[in-house]
C-alpha cells in the first residue's frame, strides 16, 4: 500500500508536468483546504466524467490508471452498470408498449464490453488507437456488459423493439452482428451502423441524424441507454429517458 | 464493521418492505450475478443521482444514510465539490471577460452548505419539512461551501459578475445577504430570490425564467454552477457551461 502511495506520488508530480489538456491538478492551484488521495481525486476525476462536468479528454490522467482498473475489476463498475440498467427496466416496465416503440442501445461500451481491450492498453491513459482497437473489434470477442445484457434480455420481454446504434462502420456488419449473437443478444428490429459516406462533425450530430431518420420512419424512441454522453445529447431524443452508463476510460465527442 | 454491515442488512430488508418510489432494489428483481454491498449500492446510487439517471426522489434509501454521512463527512463530498469547482475556474480563465458577463450561482447546497441542517435530519432520509428548514435558514448561520467559495473569489478577481439566483422566496432577502457576507460572499452583481407572485410549475421553469429575464436585460451567462440539476437543465442557459456541484442528500424538480 505505501509503495502504491509513493508510485501514485511520483505519477502526480509526473502527470502535473505533464500539463493535461484539461488540466486537473496544476501545481500552481494550491486550493488550501488539504492534501487529497489519489483514489480520491481520481473518483473526483469519474463523477465529474459522468455529471459531464468533465469532457473531450484525451486520455485518464496518469494516477488514475491504478483507481480506474481498480474501479473497472473491483465491483463498483459492475454495481454502477446494474444501478443504470435497472433504472432503465424499471422505467420501461411502467410504460404501455405500442408497435413503433424502441428503445436504443450503444454498443462499444455499452451492449458489449471493450474492457478486454481497455485492460490491455492502460484503461484509457493510452492515446485511442484506431488501428489496434479496430484489430481487436474484428475479433468479434467482445464479452456482453452483464448488466446490459440483462436488461436488454427484460426490455424485449417486455415487447420492446430494440435497435442497436453504433459508430462502428458498415465494414463491420458482420463481425458485429456475431459479435452481438455469440455475447447473447440474440435479436433486434435493427443494427445501424454509420455509413462512411455520412459525414458528421461528430458523434453527438451522427447519432441524432440517425435517430431523426428513425422517427421519419414513424419509429417512437422510449429510451436510449448509451455510455457516452453523445449517445444521449444532441437532438432528436424523442420522448425517451435516456440512461448514462459509467465509462471512466475514454470519452467520445 | 460487522455490525454495521448486519444494521445495513437489516436496513435493505427494511427498505426493500418499504418499497420505495424509485424502487431501488426490489426484492422480486433477482439480477443473479452477485450481491453488492450496500456501500457499494448506495455509492451506485449516488453516482445515478449525479449522472442523472436517477431523479424525482424525495428521500435517500434508508440503508443509505450511513454511507451518505461517511460520503459527506469522509472527504469525498469535499474532493468532489473541489474538482467541479476547479473545473468552472479553469473554463472561466480562458475566457475574455466582457462588460455584462455573469456567473450564475445557486446559493442553498451550492455557495451556502445546509450540510449542518440535513446532518440533524437524516441526510435526506426525512421527508423535506420546509417549516424546519426555513426555521433553520432563518438562523443565517449557513457556511459557506468552501471549495464553492474558493472558485467564488476566483471567478471575482478573474472580473466576473457575479449573480446569485435562489429559489429562496423574497422575504428571505435580509437574512440571506448577511448570511452570504458572513460566510464570505462579499460582493455580487444581483442576488435574485423568488417573487411569491411569481408562479412556475417548478424550479427549473423558475429559474430558466430568471435566465431568459436576465439575458433580454443585456447580460451573458457564461457559467452556471448549481447543486440540482434544475439549476442547469431547462431553456435559456445561455452560451454557459454548467457545473453540477454533488448532492446526495435531495432532489429539487
Amino acid at each position: 500500500m505505501k509503495m502504491k502511495v509513493l508510485v501514485f506520488f511520483v505519477a502526480t508530480i509526473l502527470a502535473a508536468w505533464e500539463c493535461h489538456a484539461y488540466d486537473m491538478f496544476p501545481l500552481r492551484m494550491n486550493t488550501g483546504y488539504g492534501d487529497r488521495s489519489t483514489e480520491m481525486k481520481c473518483a473526483s476525476w469519474r463523477l465529474a466524467v459522468e455529471a459531464h462536468n468533465i469532457f473531450g479528454f484525451e486520455t485518464i490522467p496518469k494516477e488514475c490508471v491504478e483507481p480506474t482498473k481498480e474501479y473497472i475489476h473491483g465491483g463498483q463498475y459492475q454495481s454502477d452498470s446494474k444501478t443504470v440498467n435497472q433504472q432503465a427496466y424499471f422505467y420501461a416496465r411502467e410504460l404501455e408498449v405500442r408497435e413503433n416503440d424502441v428503445f436504443l442501445f450503444s454498443i462499444d461500451g455499452t451492449a458489449l464490453s471493450n474492457v478486454p481491450y481497455y485492460s490491455e492498453h492502460g484503461y484509457g491513459v493510452e492515446k485511442f488507437n484506431s488501428t489496434l482497437y479496430d484489430e481487436w473489434v474484428n475479433k468479434g470477442v467482445a464479452p456482453a456488459l452483464p448488466e446490459t445484457l440483462y436488461n436488454y434480455n427484460k426490455l424485449v420481454s417486455l415487447g420492446f423493439k430494440i435497435v442497436f446504434l453504433s459508430g462502428r462502420l458498415q465494414d463491420k456488419e458482420e463481425v458485429t452482428k456475431a459479435n452481438l449473437k455469440a455475447a447473447g443478444y440474440n435479436t433486434w428490429h435493427r443494427l445501424i451502423l454509420k455509413d462512411p459516406k455520412f459525414i458528421a462533425p461528430n458523434a453527438l450530430e451522427y447519432k441524432s441524424a440517425m435517430r431523426e431518420k428513425l422517427m421519419r420512419q414513424g419509429y417512437r424512441i422510449v429510451g436510449i441507454i448509451g455510455d457516452q454522453w453523445s449517445d444521449l445529447l444532441g437532438h432528436h431524443t424523442g420522448d425517451s429517458r435516456t440512461f448514462k452508463l459509467p465509462n471512466p476510460m475514454y470519452y467520445i465527442e
